[in-house]
């Protein structure tokens, strides 16, 4: 009981991840989607945020919603810690320590992104942050904001383990008729696209060929279903939700 | 009521800095400490752990404790959030936001520090980490362990706003006689040394000209007096606790 500690959730991000698939394996790999960070009423003041415009970077510490806790193909039903979890970095089939992770399956909840500040409005819901490149779902509830500290945090010499960074190589080529990429706002099409070239399928099927396979996804307000062959990911249909 | 989560403290961090003064004022600064992570019984997994080893940072998400709250000059006895802080860095006279700020005096008591890896030890506790470079104190609350994945999390490019490194000059000269430093047990002397060349004085005091004032801080079992005039801080006493 003593070991117990209560959060308060000041605040909630938006953006066009209203599924967990598609939402990328690490911030700041799609910059092209922006999330807005609004406070809830008692921490809506702008003097808390006085000097943070001068950081080009800051940490959102959030928790994992329910819906995302099998992002990494482990089962979805439990919201339990698992000692080992599967990341998909690693193709969906290895096991490693849930502590060497950012899988969702950890003893508490928290999510940790880094993520390029672009402007802190002054909106009716108080001071809204637009941020790029947050890899979290529509409507995840937000614990902190803290502003990057290039001298402290960027450790560029730090060797990754098993965490390498995406290759160009492994992007998928995005093929989507004109008359389907028209359906879509004009401002969420670069988005969309970003986020196809990253490889949406869940982990255990990336690599894979299943090419009569349709996959689906949701995002900004549209149902999007793709198949993949090989490199190439082609948009078979788009629907408005 | 629906905005709070109960979260779990997973462990502790034990190190030398018995008290909030010496403290490091962000994580990296001072390596010459050694922190040790000791999980609590339900979290002492090996499996929980594999594949971290290979990598050389790890995030701790831990939870400031109560003597922590005054860290940045303000008010000792109040665990409230504040709008405004006063960082160190601004020499603790200039009030920021403070969620421009990495000040304890946030809605949540949310710590976060990237450290080095150095050893993961099996132990009668189950697995230690043994890390280089932790800014908390001793006995602190932690919540999470997460490697630190540099094409994620390493921004060297960021714009720091005030939060300027520290710099060389900056740095205070240390005299201590060597009949003080004997009475170190040999591993804890240049970990001191270190500590107090970041000037461990509270930030309103830094900088300005007090030689006749005598500081004290706790450090490794030892109490540590210290006089600074100058570039050059000496230590006048040195006393187990």
């Amino acid at each position: 009981m003593e070991n117990k500690v209560s959060l308060q959730i000041i605040g909630h991000i938006y953006n066009d991840y209203d599924g967990k698939f598609g939402v990328p394996r690490q911030s700041g790999l799609v910059e092209e989607v922006i999330s807005r960070v609004v406070l809830l009423p008692e921490f809506r003041r702008a003097e808390a945020f006085r000097g943070l415009a001068g950081f080009s970077h800051v940490w959102l510490l959030w928790l994992f919603s329910e819906g995302f806790a099998s992002a990494n193909g482990d089962n979805d039903d439990q919201r339990e810690w698992q000692a080992t979890v599967r990341p998909p970095r690693l193709g969906g089939n290895q096991r490693v320590g849930v502590f060497a992770s950012r899988s969702p399956n950890r003893p508490n909840p928290l999510g940790l992104s880094a993520v390029r500040l672009l402007e802190i409005a002054q909106e009716a819901e108080g001071p809204v942050l637009l941020v790029a490149g947050a890899d979290v779902l529509n409507g995840t509830p937000l614990l902190d904001i803290k502003p990057y500290v290039p001298y402290a945090d960027a450790r560029p010499q730090a060797q990754g383990g098993f965490a390498v960074p995406p290759e160009q190589a492994r992007r998928l080529q995005v093929q989507i008729a004109p008359e389907l990429l028209a359906m879509l706002p004009p401002a969420k099409r670069p988005a969309l696209l970003a986020v196809l070239a990253e490889d949406p399928r869940p982990a255990y099927h990336a690599g894979r060929q299943e090419e009569a396979r349709t996959y689906g996804l949701s995002f900004g307000g549209f149902n999007v279903r793709f198949q993949v062959q090989g490199k190439v990911l082609r948009v078979v249909e788009l629907e408005r939700i």
